[in-house]
């Protein structure tokens, strides 16, 4: 038995211009470190105690994981860090706003950008400024990717899931994970059993910690719980509007 | 050849209101954490750029690291923490004024507290509130330190530098320690060739990279830099006068 916390960034820059970020790394915003502290509040409160953090090396998964533990005192623990946990790569849409695309583009192609499981948006360029062809931190990648649906994302996360976390959880070791919106929605995919067509249902707070109990199979004993279940399911309602 | 870079976390609230710290685990003050961004500032306008950070397991450390790291776009490197970064304990006297200390025991006995090699503080009570008894975080330890001169704190810090942090220069990676005053001061002793007198004299200022080049045998090529010298001979007068 061991027990996972996944932990979605609060509010960034780009959240709040209605933007699509993706790899790009922009910074929290002040609500977004906020959420990130009353996340960490409610792990201390809630008695757990998280012996390791993975995050993505994305800044505001890593700033949300930084004063999440923080606030929680396990500032203290290890810290692992995977681009495999980065957020979806937006593609060309990356820079775009999500409205002006959406009134462009149409209803249906913007939510099968957005939600479709194995369709990606187009690539980004290799010279768009919001592109990560030189960024130091993804040197040792073959290949950079420029642009993700869903199904690449799970691709490309499932061997950190299958080695480094579960390494830590076989340790017994109570590992926080701090990552994004559709990473996170990827992990969860996988341990709830969601099929291809549900998942774009699934829409996961920002700042709310999701509880899970794991068995030897690293697969749960019971259904995931947010540490909050009230303000999480007003949460996920937001961000299934996103764009509208 | 490989780069080291040292950092002494900036000012905390136990600094600010004068008290002895030693292994307290206490916050940066707001200008604790500018001064933290402003030695990020100063290694990215250096051009340096740290491969992977080594923090002690005190808050005011990983924050300052966080927040460096954070301004030298450098959020996202790997990160690894050990207590035996960890500021020298200072035993009974944690928790207590530093002036108090200084009229009620007088000058020399003050300075030798602070300053003298290989006598430490009256050990701290195992049930006292600013002990680290049952600290999670020393949970590994056979023994929590109960004082502490800084002979003991090379001593316990030696193994780290011959081990974790000589692995990662030896990989050729720029090494920045984010630590404290006492643990740097053992590390800088060790590099420069200082004598267990004369270490007595050397105040390391807050929040103010200093730089070696190290050559094959891990020790310094020319004489160790702060990338903004002058400041740094300021901020070390100012520490001198601490309990004055």
């Amino acid at each position: 038995m061991s027990t996972l916390i996944l932990l979605r960034h609060g509010r960034s820059d780009w959240n709040e211009k209605n933007l699509f970020t993706g790899w790009v790394d922009v910074d929290l915003i002040d609500k977004g470190r906020e959420e990130a502290v009353r996340g960490g509040r409610l792990i201390k409160e809630s008695g757990l105690l998280p012996d390791v953090v993975h995050t993505s090396v994305l800044r505001r998964a890593i700033t949300t994981a930084n004063l999440a533990l923080d606030a929680a005192d396990r500032h203290w623990i290890p810290v692992r860090r995977d681009w495999r946990l980065n957020e979806r790569h937006y593609g060309a849409l990356q820079g775009l706003d999500k409205a002006a695309t959406r009134d462009k583009y149409g209803d249906e192609q913007f939510m099968l950008w957005r939600r479709s499981f194995d369709t990606p948006p187009p690539a980004i360029e290799p010279d768009d400024e919001y592109a990560q062809t030189d960024d130091p931190r993804y040197a040792d990648l073959p290949e950079v990717p420029r642009t993700e649906c869903l199904k690449d994302v799970i691709a490309r996360l499932m061997p950190y899931w299958e080695g480094p976390i579960r390494e830590d959880l076989a340790a017994g070791r109570t590992v926080l994970v701090t990552a994004h919106g559709n990473s996170l929605r990827a992990l969860v995919k996988h341990l709830d059993g969601i099929s291809d067509e549900d998942i774009a249902g699934l829409n996961i707070p920002t700042g709310m910690p999701l509880v899970y109990d794991l068995g030897e199979d690293f697969m749960p004993t019971r259904p995931a719980e947010y540490l909050d279940p009230e303000a999480a399911a007003a949460e996920a309602a937001a961000v299934a509007n996103q764009g509208r």
